[in-house]
């Protein structure tokens, strides 16, 4: 199964969509917090005439376990250039997930105006970083789904530093739209987990993502980091560049850093 | 009046609010974006129980005017930790605001381990720095409502970064809360002011704070800047520290780039 079959929804009634978190994408039997809200951002863009988001969070409220969810979604606003959605997502005894988004025209007329004060992360070619297989015990099913190529010196997690780099794509190189970019902001291990501090997991409990941008087809080079573990909780901000030097997303999300 | 004052809400029948956007904390008439998500995020906290934001987004649908509005709110979910809450601002006419927020106890019990990447700006002096007062025509009134005192250097404009650095508190010297902090994050010229770009104005799609700590007494340290003017689109990044060095907030908005 594709990730465009993976996260397909259904309309079911006014402003409600049905579909399904399929088997595999998960991490300890939990779904990936990325999958999640791109099933439950293609119920806004649904919502909002096929209109693709540009900035959209997520709260994650429970675990998604594989089977069927609802995904209630309301139009705060249809305007001249957003549409702007909230939606629930929800199984069959809790909430999952609640959505806020922006959504715009695929072919927005745009300024092309760009100064970037940042590059590309550094890294060796893909087939000299270090890919995340799933095996019985680590890494998580969802490895199985992506292909994660880790930066050699990150994927050690000796450094310190809490920073992954390195490459992504979806399996069988299945093209990445949109919504196959809100897998890849949330794809990559938890960055506490480079930086030797005594915490086992850090879940996230709000992610936001802006799309600058669909990607060119190839490989996505991705960086993410965290500057501020404090006050109990920690930011991952990452940056997604395409094949042709592109930054296509950019994302923040906050984690709980637990005691 | 105060900015508490200013930014009451009224629980009027089951999840709705009543508010009022005061007059003065415009700019050229539209009320200031942090201003307006600190009333959604005082009637989400109500909504909450009293808890507190931790993570709040805003997106903004149509200029906040003085005047009456309503804030209709749902609880996405009560936990143990968070309650999660989305809500629509609309006044007499149409939605000025989406909003979607996880608040948390005051005194959560919460890990006090400490990794800081980064320092807070450095600044002459508050009294060596330029205050922004309103004038008939520039600053706007909203300055009136806020001290800011920009860094001699950002204050010129004439840098080419897109960079703000400057000292925040409210008039009067009122404490800065939770609800504070929301308009702090949004207080400064937009970033691209100083870039010295053929832009005169960029409307903010979508803010998301995250709120660390509640700042101890004194003036708030504040820095703004943009990395990636792309895609129609850049992000402008936020960090608040108060006076005692700690970080307070973290925030970041999407403004769109006009044509």
């Amino acid at each position: 199964m594709t990730f465009a079959d993976d996260s397909l929804v259904r309309l079911v009634s006014t402003d409600r969509f049905s579909a399904t978190i399929a088997p595999g994408w998960d991490i300890m039997g939990n779904a990936n917090g990325g999958y999640l809200l791109a099933i439950a951002a293609r119920a806004g863009s649904e919502a909002a005439g096929g209109r693709i988001p540009v900035s959209i969070t997520a709260h994650f409220l429970a675990p998604g376990r594989p089977g069927p969810v609802s995904i209630d979604t309301r139009v705060e606003k249809k305007g001249r250039r957003f549409t702007t959605v909230s939606a629930t997502m929800a199984d069959e005894s809790r909430p999952v997930l609640a959505m806020l988004g922006s959504f715009a025209d695929r072919d927005a007329d745009l300024n092309p105006a760009s100064r970037i004060e940042a590059t590309p992360p550094e890294m060796p070619p893909p087939e000299d970083c270090v890919l995340l297989e799933p095996t019985e015990t680590f890494p998580p099913p969802f490895m199985g789904k992506v292909e994660l190529r880790l930066h050699p010196e990150d994927a050690e997690m000796t450094s310190g530093i809490p920073r992954f780099r390195g490459w992504f794509r979806l399996r069988n190189q299945e093209a990445i739209d949109s919504f196959g970019l809100l897998v890849a902001v949330d794809a990559f291990p938890p960055t506490i987990f480079a930086a030797q501090m005594p915490v086992g997991w850090t879940p996230t409990l709000e992610l936001t993502a802006h799309l600058r941008g669909i990607p060119e087809p190839g490989w996505l080079r991705c960086e993410f980091t965290t500057r501020f573990i404090s006050g109990g909780y920690l930011e991952e901000d990452g940056e997604i560049w395409d094949s042709s030097d592109r930054l296509v997303a950019q994302s923040r999300q906050l984690a709980l850093l637990p005691k």
